[in-house]
């Protein structure tokens, strides 16, 4: 100290002495929390009135980032500030995910400071300008962005820092450790667990309930964690959901796999990987998928969801996500290198993803075709049987409880066993039952007869969001007309249904406007 | 079209038909603005209820980028959801940005769609890939920058992407001409238009309002405008407007110049680079000075403000934005390479930056060291004289009116003619008044005898903006301690000014915990 503000002397000094008991009273001073109920999906938002005196006396400004603590408990939070009187003076705001995070309730006092400088920022910077990150330095940067310490803006710098094999095999492996331990660890006491995941893009590719059905009868541990449906028209907890309940607590899910061997749940609330989950959301805004961070993402979920032997599926096509013969290979290297590393042991099948699998096209429409495969019914269905077994087989082998992979589980489908599984680890999630055809339905007919040459994968996927899929879970299209197909003049193509003539009129205009979802020739 | 949706026929094969009216009708359904004016500062965001029909039918979740359209005019924005009774069923709205854009009122109907693709990511994209920016690329993504369309994710990831060296010469050529050419260009139809532009740092450098002063006192033409405070306690702007009217229209600024051959107006309402003006304040969240971006953000202005010849001034210092001279050297060729490359004549002076300059820290303090200079008044402010007249110098010089630019620079100053300019363009731009002190004060005393070895510039300017700077106007520091200086035990370091006894103590409450804003040995 070097000059005259000691802490004693300060008011018996001043020209406008205030007590230091108002002074603390005023520096203190709270706001009243207010619900808005604005959802900004992971980004941790905080409302002030732009005339606050907080805002003034902090020199708080609209996009700065702040702390704020309600509870004893402190987000950092972006700031935009209200120039209405939706807030009434005195009053603050958060955006829904801050709410829930702080868990907040209306009427409660709310503090605000400045924020401490974000350390590992610097790595981000350093990153940028072309350094490697050391695992600390992942490690850091990974422990504040699950704290939820940096903005859309700075995990967009980190994304975009990593894209475009800017990260080496030594940090994809860093980056995926220090996923793995920032969130939540699922252990099973065995020594053996088995997953299955498919690098997606394929409308209808429901194998996984198929899989988990078969895998679970041969005996193997399978505690499956899935995803909802996030620019698709259905994901697996999607589909499931219009059989059984998908959203179980852990303790609930341990109860069913150490009954069942095998479940298939929502793995949203599990929080594997939370790092990951706020990444995904900037990844996809940036459509990015940065092959470092795709292979982090997948094989920390695996591991901290207590696996120890998986199958990664990748589908190649030219309306799939991988396009190349060529990618694949280089991501099944990646994946195999970085799984070793962590203890994983991982085998990776490059497969056929040129076309829709299976008939339906969203949740329920989906859903009909896993159990039609499992009640060994529809034999229209065949791909997606024959995807599922190979899959299944793959994972058998991995496992080291069969040779002949394929055969042992075609065995399993087509004795039962695979169906009464299914049934069994539904009724344990919370029911089982069957669901229904959509109210309202459309046929869509071939113009000419001829071989169906070209489906747009895409497209078709847009029609079945567009009849109200994934929201409306009867929605969707069921599809009929694989590659080869010959098809006679009126013959139907597909079928589009949806649970409102709003949503079907809305799909049908699509159609009306689009001529290239299918080519027959 | 290989099936059967043709245009005509739909309504009559359809099993639910709706009359095509209709469905034209539902289908177009436009949402009510209601304003709740919350301010993101420029990001445009859109607010919808969850459970909007438009939200369900059209598949939007939260963060989804959208097109909204009002009064004819279209912008994209990120899509917040509210999922309280914020919004009424039927209700939409923008936030503050975005409901200033498209012109909109309480009341009117706002219409959504779904966002075109925006091309220029892809190039976005091929630059994190490590593929080099054509003119035409970076003409593109400027134009879709300039237009809004994108989000604080994607401009994130473009300056992560030109960040760390990532844009060579021929790059940041192209960067500043596609920023000129997306902005407003001013003409003054003359050959001869200087300017000067400081790389800041450094509290208190007003060196702005002397150098027009001299420069238009000898007859030069200098169209100055300046920013206001962003992290700073004060810009050139907020201190000017202590003073006189800054807030000024082009018109209004050729009237003004062409009388009196200069102006010291805030150029934010000018619009010379809105792109520019939109990537600035995601790279200040990202706490990243980008070179190449640095460059094209400075020249680009000056450019299309219609200057021929510019100094460029780079404070060099351990707490100032520059820190090294090999860095200075290397910005400063840039400098001149680029600058030659759209026609412009730069000159860039490598400065001290270890200190502040003049005594005044906050708009009305820095004003009043203006004035004092300018009336030959103040020997405590030889380092602000010298720093004006050098840069005046080396303008006069550039500008081809002088040989020996620093000596001409003093007479002018010297003889009161630089003072009756500056009060002449004050007139002009709306009358002159000199700024009072703020109503309460508080010296800050030296506790030991001895000699100034260091000032903390940060530590500083954030007294200064804890006492109230910028926003309230008297408030900030005055400060008589610099390097070097001898201090007796009890003599006056600085001085505290606040508009309010509250600011005051929030100002000393801070000093009272930080330790080493100067070092005295």
């Amino acid at each position: 100290m070097e000059f005259d503000v000691g802490s004693n002397d300060l008011s018996s000094i001043m020209k406008d002495p205030v007590s230091s008991q108002d002074r603390s009273l005023q520096l203190s001073s709270a706001l009243k929390l207010k619900r808005l109920g604005i959802d900004t999906q992971k980004e941790f938002v905080v409302y002030m009135r732009s005339d606050c005196h907080i805002c003034k006396s902090e020199g708080f400004g609209a996009l700065n980032r702040i702390q704020a603590r309600v509870n004893d408990i402190t987000i950092i939070g972006t700031l935009n500030v209200t120039l209405t009187d939706l807030l009434q003076p005195g009053e603050a705001s958060l955006s829904h995910c801050a709410w829930e995070k702080l868990k907040a309730e209306e009427g409660q006092k709310i503090t605000f400071s400045h924020l401490p400088p974000i350390k590992s920022l610097s790595e981000v910077r350093a990153k940028m300008y072309g350094s490697k990150l050391s695992d600390d330095a992942l490690m850091h940067i990974v422990i504040d962005i699950a704290d939820g310490k940096y903005s859309n803006i700075h995990l967009a710098a980190f994304i975009s820092a990593c894209a475009g094999d800017n990260l080496d095999v030594r940090e994809i492996i860093g980056l995926t450790k220090a996923m793995i331990a920032t969130g939540t660890t699922i252990t099973w006491g065995k020594d053996l667990v088995v997953d299955k995941h498919c690098i997606g893009g394929l409308p209808g590719n429901r194998t996984t309930p198929l899989v988990v059905s078969i895998a679970a009868a041969a005996g193997l541990t399978i505690p499956k964690t899935s995803s909802r449906a996030i620019t698709s028209p259905a994901g697996t907890a999607d589909t499931m959901e219009t059989i059984t309940q998908v959203e179980l607590s852990i303790e609930k899910i341990k109860e069913v796999v150490n009954q069942e061997g095998g479940c298939i749940v929502w793995g949203g609330a599990v929080k594997l990987s939370p790092a990951d989950d706020i990444l995904i959301g900037v990844e996809r805004a940036l459509d990015i998928d940065s092959e470092g961070q795709m292979i982090a993402s997948v094989l920390s979920k695996k591991a901290a969801a207590g696996s120890t032997h998986v199958i990664i599926d990748i589908p190649v096509g030219e309306t799939a996500k991988v396009r190349s013969e060529q990618q694949a290979e280089k991501l099944k290297h990646y994946f195999q290198v970085v799984g070793m590393a962590i203890g994983l042991n991982v085998k990776v099948l490059v497969t056929d993803g040129n076309q829709p699998i299976g008939q339906g096209i969203g949740p329920a429409l989906e859903a009909m075709d896993v159990i039609a495969v499992l009640r060994n019914e529809g034999p229209d269905l065949e791909d997606l049987k024959e995807r599922a077994l190979l899959i299944s087989g793959a994972l058998l082998e991995l496992a080291g409880i069969a040779t002949a992979g394929y055969h042992t589980a075609k065995q399993i489908l087509n004795s039962g066993k695979a169906w009464k599984k299914f049934q069994a680890i539904c009724n344990a999630q919370g029911g089982f039952g069957a669901p229904e055809y959509a109210p309202h339905s459309y046929d869509i007919l071939a113009q000419r007869t001829g071989v169906v040459t070209a489906v747009d994968n895409r497209k078709l996927a847009k029609v079945a969001k567009l009849s109200g899929a994934p929201h409306d879970t009867l929605a969707g299209v069921r599809f009929y007309s694989r590659l080869g197909t010959k098809v006679e003049k009126g013959q139907t193509l597909f079928t589009v249904y949806a649970e409102s003539t709003g949503s079907l009129n809305y799909a049908l205009d699509y159609l009306k406007s689009e001529s290239e979802i299918l080519t027959i020739v």
